[in-house]
């Protein structure tokens, strides 16, 4: 709880509409698309500009008050999960697009714009925003800044920090500061690359000036058909050593195409063990060309079957079964717990068995929907909070998954960042001198730990404590913490 | 000077070829490629392995002497000027290509590597290594990623920092750190960017993963000539509104072409007022249409002859003028100084003329050699240090072009770096709540302050300081100081 006198401050900041203090006000803020963690802020408080963001950041940091900034709640990783003596900063109210610029294909925009409008805003001028997070009609860009949101076009077009030119923000003191340059290169540490994907710990986003990218002139995608999940997993590998760069490279098990095709009708052939999807996109001239490449190698990889989009709205159609992949799951699931980690593309057929090997040994459909360009997994268990023991054997079925793509050589997570969920897995990823400066460069910025404390990078304390805990167990996992 | 005690500790780290401290063997690493500044190192270390890094490192964390990583020594900001009561850690030795993997189509690469090596190792695979300094045959690795260096062909794939998978590095107090991953996105802050021009204020380099790229099936470049410098100016301009990314879009006005082509022969047009050199690269179908399309913008602008290079050697031949543009110059000029400012491409043709101006007014011929594409401009001043005032008015000449830089919105630097060079005009890029991050973070890998000091980033009392001289004075410049 927070006291009254802070409260009380807090009101004459922004207009008494804007600052929420009851329960029944703030427990739609006690979670975000991370259901399995949850906590009631003691105040929500929903500034309109610049110069209220900096009123609340000094006054929390004068009373030593945790700030959680919240955009539109999507991560799944609980990066917006908030602190109960704390508050919530949510940038609901951010919402124009300052500037669109199509000399220098950049926008500008504020942190509560919502993906998809941003590319809807530039498509008059013939440009477009690139990453496209499958929550892209909702997400708003200072959470993808945030997190780092990747998406399905990622591959080809990067992540987040890769078409991000400018964040501007402000630190937890008040002060305001620009991460990035208008130009290519900038004097002093490149901060932008840190400030993205920072998961709300150094700072409050309260300004993006992204790249924009002339939308191709035209695309397609192959929907192709395997009968062995192996084989498809296999056949990502082909098409990326053969030179080729799809806009997209996505696949789904038959689980996944199965509960999606009961959701958005998309077409995708229902025997198929498993269907990859491959984007052409550019001049005419290259997409016939790619993709004549693209059909080639799939069908030397064992493809039973492939179709081209004929036309756009076939190939929207194509990618909404992608896209819809998480809610048409959880129509046929009573919950799912959506993993993120990321391997090599080698290992994409050994790990795909494992998984298999493990469902039925937990005995919990997994379906698994993936970037398999950059060898993104997102394998979706499922199962019922409500059946005794499934939650566990969930959370343990997802860790061994993570411990697996460590030691693969990947990393526990793709594009949904740390957040909460994965806290303790940074113990296991970062030896201790690479967390030491982590933590270092979060005193730089926030001595006082006050920006989304507990997430991201875990302190050293906590990581002895999780090692202790395996030690004095006499076993590699503590049964009720994930392990890794 | 060292010490007696710490000379002979470092004596037992490596073998005695490999450590210098006699004036007349430390002579030649008393400046880089910025001879403007010279100081004789303590000692000079070479190490032939990232053991006796550590080793190196730990002794001078531990006796506080200050350590200055040093590659080929090209800086053209001072980066590798040493400290006088400090050693020179020399990579030169690191000059192993560990691995070159087609698949991933990544190389692994020792820091002392030379640019141009890592893409003569790849192109049997069909592969190369984008960012092209035009050092290229003498600068290494490790260097081009502690300056973030750039080159002709960054322009379309990016500065070393978005050509840079992984890094790992020792930090001063002897541990290792990897920064980047194999996977596209990494847990934790994304410290890559951050190494990635760091200057060697944050960790010595060891190895270095970087990305390969398919070589272009086909690349050629078109030489357009201007009458009129400001209209080539305009010209760049109207090629990236176009909605063309050439594969390298450079400028030279007629005292840098005149210079080369008594040089390299490189066949420019000798009575142009400026030369745009232009390249496209890609499928020959695609190299054709974007060819056609920039013959008619840079004809609209105003170009009076248009060459296109009908086969490779020519189309190397055009470039070797603009990468020898440096040499050139110094062929005709006792000395020149090379300045490295960045601005928005509209201001181009103003910021053109404005130098025109000031060159006239110093009394100073000043050839204009650039990445005009992403708006890197690098004026070479001629001048004679032995002609009395030359020095001074040379450097003033180079203050005002980078403070014009900051006016119109640019920054002091492109891709040379701060070093010791820019120190003083970070005081001015930057406000105090973003140098007491750089500082911060600093901090958090170095917190003695021992690598590369007095490079990058400035204290806040040398900027205060530097503000105080400015009041005094009554005026905006210290006499003897660079002024921004």
């Amino acid at each position: 709880m927070l006291d009254q006198k802070f409260t009380s401050a807090l009101a004459t900041i922004v207009p008494s509409s804007a600052l929420l203090t009851e329960p029944e006000d703030t427990r739609p803020y006690e979670c975000d698309g991370l259901t399995l963690y949850r906590e009631q802020p003691g105040a929500v408080v929903l500034p309109e500009n610049e110069a209220q963001v900096v009123a609340i950041l000094k006054l929390c940091h004068a009373a030593r008050v945790p700030v959680v900034a919240r955009g539109a709640g999507t991560s799944l990783s609980g990066g917006s999960l908030p602190v109960a003596a704390g508050v919530v900063l949510s940038l609901a109210k951010f919402r124009r697009i300052v500037e669109i610029d199509p000399i220098t294909r950049t926008a500008i925009v504020e942190p509560g714009v919502r993906n998809l409008a941003i590319s809807e805003a530039a498509a008059p001028y013939g440009l477009f925003y690139a990453p496209d997070p499958s929550s892209q009609i909702a997400c708003s860009i200072g959470g993808n800044v945030a997190e780092n949101a990747g998406g399905v076009h990622c591959l080809k077009y990067g992540l987040t920090v890769h078409n991000v030119r400018k964040v501007r923000g402000v630190l937890i003191t008040g002060d305001i500061v620009e991460f990035g340059a208008d130009a290519l290169d900038a004097p002093g540490y490149d901060l932008l690359a840190l400030i993205c994907g920072s998961e709300g710990l150094l700072a409050v986003i309260t300004q993006i000036t992204v790249k924009l990218l002339p939308k191709p002139a035209l695309a397609q995608v192959a929907l192709a058909a395997f009968d062995d999940i192996e084989k498809a997993g296999a056949a990502v590998g082909k098409v990326i050593a053969a030179g080729i760069i799809p806009g997209g490279l996505e696949m789904m098990d038959r689980d996944a195409t199965r509960a999606v095709e009961q959701f958005v009708h998309a077409g995708y052939p229902l025997d198929a063990a498993a269907v990859l999807l491959v984007e052409a996109d550019g001049t005419p001239a290259e997409v016939a060309a790619e993709m004549a490449e693209i059909r080639e190698v799939l069908t030397a990889s064992g493809a039973t079957g492939i179709r081209v989009s004929n036309d756009e709205a076939q190939r929207l159609l194509y990618w909404s079964g992608r896209k819809a992949a998480f809610p048409a799951v959880g129509r046929i699931s009573p919950d799912y717990y959506c993993i993120d980690g990321t391997i090599p593309r080698a290992a994409l057929p050994g790990v795909l068995r494992q998984i298999e090997i493990w469902s039925r040994e937990y005995e919990l459909p997994c379906a698994n929907v993936f970037h398999a360009g950059d060898g993104n997994l997102h394998p979706l268990i499922l199962f019922d909070a409500n059946r005794p023991g499934d939650r566990d054997r969930t959370v343990e079925f997802g860790d061994r998954i993570l411990e697996l793509c460590i030691e693969v050589g990947g990393t526990i997570t793709g594009e949904h960042g740390v957040g909460i969920e994965k806290i303790r897995g940074m113990c296991a990823q970062f030896a201790p001198a690479a967390l030491e400066r982590f933590l270092g460069i979060k005193r730089a910025f926030d001595a006082h730990g006050l920006l989304n404390p507990g997430k991201g990078v875990p302190t050293l304390a906590r990581c002895a404590e999780f090692g202790a805990m395996h030690v004095h167990h006499g076993a590699l996992r503590h049964p009720e913490l994930p392990r890794f």
